[in-house]
């Protein structure tokens, strides 16, 4: 199985699909190829809450604003699962989560070969690449890309998401992302507001709730998203909006409401 | 063969094909995941139109504005085929037109679990159930959720969509749907407006014809859609603007034109 | 395997997928369908650069402001491919560019039988043609096409793509396409800029890279794409934008900056 995911929109994926299936019989399964243009952090968020629920499968993943500069070609290997992509910290999240261990990703560098173009390595480096690997794996064994003749062991560039901190009885974290529905996601812990009846989230108090229902329509909430962090939402409408918050934007939730 | 559709846009999807994947050798097809979002009348429109035209499948569909909250979840059986997903209405018209027949559905309730997730039941309830249900019925027949441990006999919400009705020799309807083409499809039954030539839309004069290009670029039209119904459509532009209709809105076509 | 590309935004084509697995176990592919609506030249363009990365295979292609005319269905082969869509140059220039001979493509004229539906011929009359046509030739080969009694000899409408030409030492062309990142493809071959460090863009002068990150974040550049074309980008940006250019729009290159 080889998961494909992208800031490509349409159709450039399918490029990559065709390149992929003329030297493979792989499953291809798309994450998306809708991921925050050129935006790495926020990409790798993704890859991180999403790639972790497939069963062992090549990660191909794709968001590349250094296309065609001398950034590596990056090959991982956790717990029985593949990664491809650039070398610009997009996949290191996902990976260790997989690893469910720093320790336990094994990184490789690959040789690019000589890219038909400079601007689409998607097509002419990583999906290639990815059939490569996927079917060296899938006929032998990870093992048998400790000694491939196109890899390399490396240390590939770090990407560590940021942490929230408390500060004076305060959480004080970043928005992490913004998912299609407007919801806002932080990365302050979710047990931060356990057994709150409301918090102040940069100043507004915002009932905290199990469920969008729990409140009237268009109206604000805090919840435990399902990614574990807290996530500041409106039912039936934009979090992203009534909050005024982006990804990057900073939040200050004082838990005493 | 397992089909999806929801409301999440991306990249959630994905994560429901994971936790699939992590259990079944499914095939999995896409449905649509841009499904109006939280608007249950006009998805479970857009189901019924498309489901029926698949093989005996395990279909899977969220669109769930009460996830979190006691509403049911969900599984159906008709005529082969299998139904999963919240308890809100949202696949009871299409499992009725795979049964051809309101009696020939099967309904039954499912233990939800305990979803890790209040807000994410896609992959935390849906998805793993449908996997569940899916290798059962292929390895058993649909047989098998007689006295499957995770069931029990149920009355679903009932979801009927809109029927048209005529007064004073006028059509009395409503938008089920607009399409991304913008083309408004009624409710009111095509042979309303077989044979004629011009019809009365809500007070304008349009003509009734069978192509998109019967008439000039930009110009209304009332045709007989690919779904049976009336629909109100532009040539090459959106019919919603020009008719200044959205879905739920009364639609009075006038016949003798 | 089947390729599937359409106009139809969503849910349309799930329609299409329906139907084709109710006749076949074909696997299916999404090339696109977002493909431009209504606009065949470009669609074009972006199936003839797309569909020649995969390997043999049953190309089922969508975009028919024609629908329900006496327009006709057309099949073609080449190389061990085949092609299925409207007859109106739609998937032309993509069958010559697998054929790499303008007479390497073998055309017929499919009977359409008698589609439900005068709009939706995606579902009623090109996706069951695709799935026959697939069997046929997964089971039999090509050849097979020849006697086809659905299919006859045809000279389907041609389709060229506009070529740039040389005025005065400057390249004359238009744009091509327009990708989702708001590159602008041009048709001006990628020779015509290379060893240059700048040209003139309709008036603008422009360094010419062959990275996006070798000019500032949101600095306009010209480099030769992955379809070995000019186009006209920004970095991190839309070029269409910075360089006021849409499909079709002329575009002079002086290459002597």
């Amino acid at each position: 199985m080889i998961t494909l995911a992208s800031d490509f929109g349409t159709p450039y994926p399918a490029a990559m699909k065709g390149v992929i299936l003329r030297e493979s019989d792989a499953r291809l399964v798309d994450v998306s190829h809708d991921l925050s243009r050129g935006r790495i952090g926020e990409s790798a968020f993704w890859l991180r809450e999403t790639l972790p629920t497939f069963p062992p499968a090549t990660h191909l993943a794709v968001v590349d604003p250094g296309v065609g500069t001398d950034r590596g070609v990056l090959v991982g290997r956790a717990n029985g699962h593949t990664f491809v992509g650039p070398d610009n910290g997009l996949l290191v999240p996902a990976a260790r989560r997989i690893a469910a261990d720093d320790d336990g990703v094994d990184w490789f560098h690959a040789d690019p070969g000589d890219p038909e173009s400079s601007t689409f390595h998607g097509r002419d480096v990583f999906a290639p690449l990815a059939a490569t690997v996927h079917d060296a794996v899938a006929a032998v064994g990870p093992e048998t890309l400790d000694d491939h003749d196109r890899l390399s062991p490396a240390d590939p560039i770090d990407l560590r998401l940021p942490e929230a901190t408390i500060e004076a009885g305060d959480a004080s974290g970043e928005v992490l992302a913004v998912d299609d529905f407007g919801n806002v996601v932080t990365n302050v812990p979710g047990e931060f507001i356990e057994d709150r009846e409301a918090v102040t989230v940069n100043g507004d108090r915002v009932p905290v709730v199990s469920t969008f229902a729990s409140v009237e329509p268009e109206a604000p909430l805090v919840t435990v998203g399902s990614h574990g962090y807290v996530e500041c939402d409106v039912n039936g409408g934009r979090g992203a909006e009534w909050f005024g918050l982006a990804v990057g934007d900073a939040v200050r939730i004082d838990p005493t409401g």
